[in-house]
């Protein structure tokens, strides 16, 4: 294909960092997860026919007619202002006294993450994480050569009285949690234990960064406030509109104190100049109409039926010995199975009956998971909920067989 | 505000990189051009009123009416493939045997830069750039910790000639080039350069990175082959719609070869999962049905107007001993002012009078351009560029009179 006399040897010229980039697992998935025909308990999408897809052709041509040249432009590294004043007032109403100045708009959350492992994270420097916790944080943060450290979780979320003798043991640069309807444990902090957290966090000065992608797919129970409501100037926030309007155009943001702000603009220069004015004013005007609000309750409707069909076939389905959690919101639901299963080994078997899950392993950044799984409820109809439950039910009755 | 007990020393938690990160001084001068009335060549915008509005109208209308499930879900790493397939037989009409495999969609040509820095440098690494050079390139990279050494220019662009010595003496990684109408200075790489330029990368085995925004962008003479059609295993090419389309989309891509891309990817999902799934389709939707093609056509003759108002005015008005590049495309020229002149002194003096521009010494990574100084020719009306070079004229007499 060309005449070229020699090739770089691309190998060795690698930055030492990029040995530990991986591929994600669960995008490489995905792609078992287009065979036709496939009941998929893999991914983390979002249902497409509950995206407001009216809304946004109504609000593309409304910024398109009134304002292209803003639009189309280049713009502000920190976001589109009026976009960064509603999401200061949407954390605000948990009485966190942010404003614009506390914002910054980013390709989705996991630029967030990206962001602050670049501004945080030197080579060596150790990451409390939930076991489980989310892979995305694991991958971004890979690239800047940290040690992981990590701390379980039980059905209330991260066990929050280990905390202080990990820190004790171990210098921590910040401790990073999912309080809300986890990914991909499913369970939700309660406030006693936020206060907690917050408190040994304090005692050992470390801060907290507190990933909400999830917070406001609520299907029952009351909300709990969030971290950054308890303890401001030493929580960093990040949220998404990934969930709650559509992950197709990559906005998430960050709330900080406005020294790191500072910090996070620079890298975000660096990163990408800024994020898409357009998909900013998109959102902003969908968001500002009242219209996210009223959609947000249409997304919660769709996604708590799908979770109650699927916790109803698991009781129906899944063998003695395999427990799961039961969560009040999110996307996500977390399998354990006796411990003679290898849920890598189960994949392999549920793949040929054409039902896919992401197992557990993947989300442990130092080994564990090996018997348990994670199930998506929010991506296929009630239906085949029922129908991929049942198979993969027996297909865990035949993996406990067959390792006996 | 708040009552927290204690807060977080910030800064003694920062990564050693961040203390490198710098703010741009080209987006914290773009907020002094927002004053009413000011005349400003600081930019490095396209005129906003030469985007086809229209084109994205229609286009932003037919994506979420044929494919809204699809424009607003995730989706690939590597961007949308059939605009991937589209870039990559752009770049092919080069002679570049180049597939869809070949190409990432990134944000913007920034995130590119971003993602080759964290993808090959290693602290310490040298990088080999011009000087001057695309300052947003020296940004991305020094989250990374590289050292730059630098290449002079003349009219002609890099300095090819200097380069055996160089990297005799110094263990580069890679040279960064911008061939075409170059930013900041306007110059363009012959051919003969270019073959050079190979050769020598190719003896000292280093590969190169070709950033190329402004190729298509050309007002006179004929088009000079890519480097990586003279040289594809071993160049990484980068293009971006924001000059031919619109910056406010943020859609830039990367030509590599595979094993290259393979790394990209990892880098690229940890960075941000993917590129926004409705942006790149609205572009692919713009790019296919020709109105790209016809729109470069459009802007090449709004900008080529301009940069004959510019080049004329200064003639007519800048005092002896000042000299500037007559760039053949682009955005950008350069003028270099008597040695006595300071131009970060001068822009004080400009901006008194209402004209902006970007002083020298912003461009180069290790001293220099103190004299010097970008002009931006495309996004003032050709009666404002006329006032604003009349303007300038004076204060870099003024300038030179109270130097001496």
């Amino acid at each position: 294909m060309h005449d070229d006399q020699w090739t770089t040897d691309w190998q060795s010229v690698l930055a030492d960092r990029t040995k530990r980039m991986t591929r994600s697992m669960i995008r490489e998935l995905l792609k078992f997860t287009r065979v036709p025909g496939i009941i998929s308990f893999a991914g983390g999408l979002p249902a497409p026919e509950v995206f407001p897809v009216r809304e946004f052709r109504e609000s593309s041509a409304f910024v398109l007619e009134e304002s292209p040249e803003r639009a189309l432009q280049y713009s502000e590294t920190e976001g589109f202002l009026p976009l960064r004043r509603f999401l200061a007032e949407k954390v605000g109403k948990y009485g966190v006294a942010a404003g614009p100045e506390n914002v910054l708009l980013t390709n989705g959350a996991q630029q967030a993450l990206d962001l602050l492992g670049k501004v945080f994270i030197s080579p060596g420097d150790t990451v409390l994480t939930e076991a489980p916790t989310y892979l995305g944080a694991v991958q971004a943060w890979n690239a800047y050569e940290p040690r992981f450290v990590t701390v379980p979780l039980d059905d209330d979320g991260m066990r929050v009285d280990k905390l202080d003798e990990l820190l004790e043991r171990n210098p921590i640069k910040f401790i990073y949690v999912l309080p809300n309807f986890h990914n991909p444990a499913g369970t939700t902090l309660p406030l006693e234990r936020r206060r907690e957290l917050v408190d040994v966090a304090a005692r050992h000065n470390v801060f907290i960064v507190e990933d909400d992608p999830y917070g406001e797919l609520r299907y029952e129970g009351e909300d709990v406030p969030p971290i950054i409501s308890l303890h401001k100037e030493n929580t960093i926030y990040l949220g998404t509109f990934s969930k709650t309007l559509a992950p197709g155009i990559r906005l998430g943001w960050i709330i900080a104190p406005e020294v790191v702000m500072d910090w996070l603009v620079r890298a975000k220069q660096g990163a990408d100049l800024h994020t898409g004015t357009f998909v900013q004013m998109l959102a902003y005007d969908i968001a500002s109409r009242g219209i996210l609000k009223r959609h947000v309750i249409d997304i919660c409707r769709v996604y708590s039926e799908r979770r109650d069909v699927m916790l109803e076939a698991m009781e129906e389905h899944f063998p003695e010995g395999v427990a799961w959690t039961r969560p009040q919101g999110g996307l996500f639901l977390w399998v354990r199975c006796p411990p003679a299963v290898d849920t890598e080994k189960l994949l392999k078997r549920a793949l040929e009956v054409k039902v896919a899950f992401v197992p557990g392993f993947a989300f442990y950044p130092d080994g564990g998971g090996r018997n348990a799984m994670r199930l998506n409820f929010s991506c296929m109809p009630p239906d085949k909920i029922r129908v991929g439950i049942e198979r993969l039910g027996n297909a865990i009755r035949e993996e406990i067989a067959s390792a006996q």
